[in-house]
C-alpha cells in the first residue's frame, strides 16, 4: 500500500533523509509475521522497516549537514526523519553509498562476525555456504578464501553458481535445483568434509549438510528462507545427535549483536574491499512502488548479490525544502 | 551370548584386573549398530566394551599390585586385561568403588564438563535437564544448584520425579509420561524461560524446550536416549529457527574430549561428594548373565541414577591365579 503523506520536520537531534537506495533482506519477511520473533512485527498502515543508503536533506543537529550522505534505519519510504546520532555518515568517495546497506553495511557485517566469531575457520578447512549468491553468502565464501578455506556453496540457478565459482573464486559450487541427491553432491564437492557450515537457507540443505560435517564443526544458523513462507511449519530429519556424534556447534547470531564492533568489520571489509580481495554484485529494482516486487523476488531467489531499490537520484540539484 | 574361556595372562607393562562392577550406560546403545558413529560398533562375538570398577589379581607393570582397586576399560567380562597406565588407581577409603564408573567417573565427568564448560551456567539462571533421574542428570541438577542456578528436571515416573525434588534438591521436575503439553508445562515450571538446557533425551521433550529458551541460550547436547531404538529415524519440528531468533547455541559433546581435565573434575566432585553437596544413587543388577536386561531396562528407563552390575565381591579372600 503506497501512502502519500507530509514530509516530515526534523526535531532537535534529529535530520531529515531523502532515500536513495532501500535495502532488501531476507529478516524482513519474519517483521510480516502477525507473531513477533526476535522483534516486534511491523503493523499493516506503518511505515515498512528497513535500511536506506540516502542524504540529508535538512539537519537540526551539528553532526550532520545537508548534503550529507548518510545510511540508517529510515524505512520504505521516499523522506524519514531519524536521531542524528542514529545515522552513519558516508564518504561517496571510498565507496559507493549503495555499499552502505551491503557490503559495509548490515549484509556486510552478517558475513563477517557470523563467519568469524561465530566459526572461527582455520586455514585448511572447508566452509560450505548456503544462500551463497546471496548479499550475505558470497561474501562468507570470499571471507573463507581470505581466511585459506575452501569455500563451498550452493544456489538456486546455473547462473549463480557460475558466478560464485568464475567470479568470487569460491572453489565450488552446485545448483540445489538440478541435485537431488545433496549428500553425494557435498561428498564430492567437499572430499574432506564441512568443518565449517554458514547456514542462510535451512531446510533440506541443511539437512544433508549435518550429516557431512566433520568433528568439532561450527554451524553458523544466520538464517531459514527456505522456511519463511510455509504455510505451515515443515518436519525434518532431526539434526542433534549428529552435532553430540561429531562434537559440533550450531549457533545462531543477530547481526546486531555485533553493533558495537561494526566499526571494526567495516574497517577491515573495506580494506579487502579496496585491495580487490572482495567482490560484490548488485541487483537494482527501480521505483519506490517496486520495491515489494524486489522483496519478493529476492525471497524466491531472483537476484543476484544484494538486492536494492533505487528510489531517487544520487545527486540531488538542490534543496527542495526549506524548514 | 556367554562364553567361557581361558583367563588371560598379563604382558609386559600390563594387568589382570577382576570386574567387580560393571558400568552400564546409555552410549552403549550406538557401539550395537552397524553403523559405527564417533566409535566402531562392537561386532557379535567381540567383548562387550564398557567401563569397570574391580580388582588387580596379577600384575606385570610397577604401576599396579596385586589387590588394589582399579577402574578402566575392561568391558563385560569376569577378567580383563588392560596396560597398567589405562587403569586408574581407587582408594576405596575416599568412595566406594562403584564410584569410579558413577560420580568420579565417565557419567560425573559428562555432567561437569557438560554443564560447566558446554553451558556456563550463571547464577539465577533456569537450567533444564532431560533424563534428570539418571546417572549423568541427578549429578547435572545438583551442580546447576551449587552454581546457583534453578534447576527443573524431566523423568519418567512420579518416583523419580519424586527422587530429584526431594532426594536431590531440584527445584522442580514433571513425569513426562503424565504430561501431554510439554510446552505449557515447561513454561509453567520454568517461568522465567530456560537458559541452559542438558540434553540426555531428545525427540519431543527437546522440541518443546528450543521453544521456550530464553536469548543466548545454551544447549548441551550429551544424549538422545529418545531416539536409540527407533526402527527408522524420526522426524520431528525444525529447531535451526530457535537457535536463531534466540541467538542460542546448541553443542553436542563425548566426554572423552575432555580426558585430560578429568582429575579436575574428579577432584572438585569429589570435594564436593565430601562436603555433602552431592548425592548419588546406585541400582544394582547382580550376576554377569543379568548385564544385558539392565542394560535394556535403563534404555527404557527402569534405573534411578546409576545403573550398575555387581559381577563379584569387593573383597576377595585369596588371589587365585599364579602367573
Amino acid at each position: 500500500m503506497l501512502v502519500e503523506s507530509p514530509i516530515p520536520s526534523p526535531g532537535q537531534g534529529e535530520a531529515l533523509v531523502r532515500s536513495i537506495y532501500l535495502s532488501v533482506d531476507p529478516y524482513m519477511r519474519g517483521r510480516m509475521n502477525e507473531v513477533g520473533s526476535y522483534a516486534a512485527p511491523v503493523k499493516i498502515g506503518q511505515v515498512m522497516v528497513g535500511g536506506v543508503a540516502g542524504q540529508v536533506v535538512a539537519s537540526r543537529d551539528p553532526l550532520l549537514k545537508e548534503g550529507d550522505y548518510v545510511a540508517g534505519e529510515i524505512g520504505w519510504q521516499q523522506y524519514g526523519v531519524a536521531p542524528a546520532a542514529a545515522l552513519r555518515k558516508l564518504d561517496p568517495k571510498i565507496a559507493p553509498i549503495s555499499t552502505a546497506v551491503g557490503i559495509l553495511g548490515m549484509p556486510g557485517m552478517t558475513a563477517y562476525f557470523g563467519l568469524l566469531d561465530i566459526c572461527d575457520p582455520k586455514p585448511g578447512e572447508t566452509v560450505f555456504v548456503s544462500g551463497a549468491a546471496g548479499a550475505v553468502g558470497g561474501l562468507v565464501g570470499q571471507i573463507a578464501k581470505i581466511k585459506g578455506c575452501r569455500a563451498v556453496g550452493t544456489a538456486g540457478s546455473e547462473r549463480k553458481v557460475d558466478y560464485l565459482v568464475s567470479e568470487l573464486g569460491f572453489d565450488s559450487a552446485f545448483n540445489y535445483r538440478a541435485v537431488t541427491d545433496y549428500t553425494a553432491k557435498l561428498r564430492e564437492l567437499c572430499p574432506n568434509g564441512i568443518d565449517v557450515y554458514f547456514d542462510n537457507v535451512g531446510g533440506a540443505i541443511s539437512d544433508a549438510v549435518f550429516g557431512v560435517i566433520n568433528a568439532y564443526a561450527r554451524i553458523s544458523i544466520c538464517g531459514q528462507i527456505s522456511q519463511y513462507n510455509l504455510e505451515k511449519p515443515e518436519m525434518g530429519r532431526r539434526l542433534l545427535w549428529d552435532l553430540l556424534v561429531k562434537q559440533a556447534k550450531a549457533e545462531g547470531f543477530l547481526v546486531r549483536q555485533f553493533v558495537d564492533r561494526w566499526p571494526e568489520g567495516i574497517k577491515q571489509m573495506g580494506a579487502w574491499l579496496a585491495e580487490g580481495r572482495l567482490k560484490y554484485h548488485e541487483d537494482i529494482e527501480r521505483g519506490i512502488e517496486n520495491a515489494p516486487r524486489a522483496f519478493i523476488g529476492m525471497l524466491n531467489g531472483k537476484n543476484l548479490g544484494k538486492q536494492l531499490v533505487k528510489i531517487a537520484d544520487e545527486v540531488f540539484p538542490h534543496t527542495i525544502l526549506s524548514l
